[in-house]
């Protein structure tokens, strides 16, 4: 018998903040959790839009032109291109990007 | 400034049950709300895997070699070319598919 994926679960286990697991695939995208605590780094995908569900906390998406503020339950897609930094002072997030996508974005 | 897509107003916003809106897309995906509440018709999609997360509520994703039950916050993908069936006595669900795919499956 085929059992789901449980985010709680998966997000107990996570190794520390900016640590993403991927816990699914779909098709040719993974899906992940992530602990977002503290600021990443300003990056942008040029070849893929990037979707952020907020499970638990607050997330602040840093945009150069404004921030997007996000709680549980709500969702964001960083269109290609974009520069954007994720910050939170703690927050369980599930990514959905290509699989092979480098989360600190394309290198210069 | 950019705003989030909240899932506690989409949902509110459904027309009824089996009904799904697109919320947001991502690449060439669309990312869905639904309201399962009964039973769907078996199907398959040949050329995709198919993204069920569920938000609320309970929901049996029913498979020829047995169901898969979900609850909240639990998330199962359907291989491409599996056929199944949802049912629920009523849960809300996030979809998440290639857009141009056909809810009920591929025509035989």
């Amino acid at each position: 018998m085929s059992v789901p994926v449980d985010l709680r679960e998966q997000l107990a286990a996570l190794g520390g903040p900016f640590q993403p697991e991927t816990i699914a695939t779909m098709n040719d995208y993974k899906v992940q959790v992530v602990r977002v605590q503290g600021e990443f780094v300003w990056h942008k995908h040029a070849a893929t839009d990037d979707f952020f569900l907020v499970l638990d906390g607050h997330l602040t998406i840093q945009l150069r032109d404004g921030d997007v503020e996000l709680g549980p339950g709500q969702l964001y897609v960083v269109p290609a291109g974009v520069e954007h930094c994720p910050r939170s002072d703690g927050a369980d997030v599930l990514l959905i990007e290509p699989i092979g996508t480098v989360n600190t974005g394309d290198p210069d």
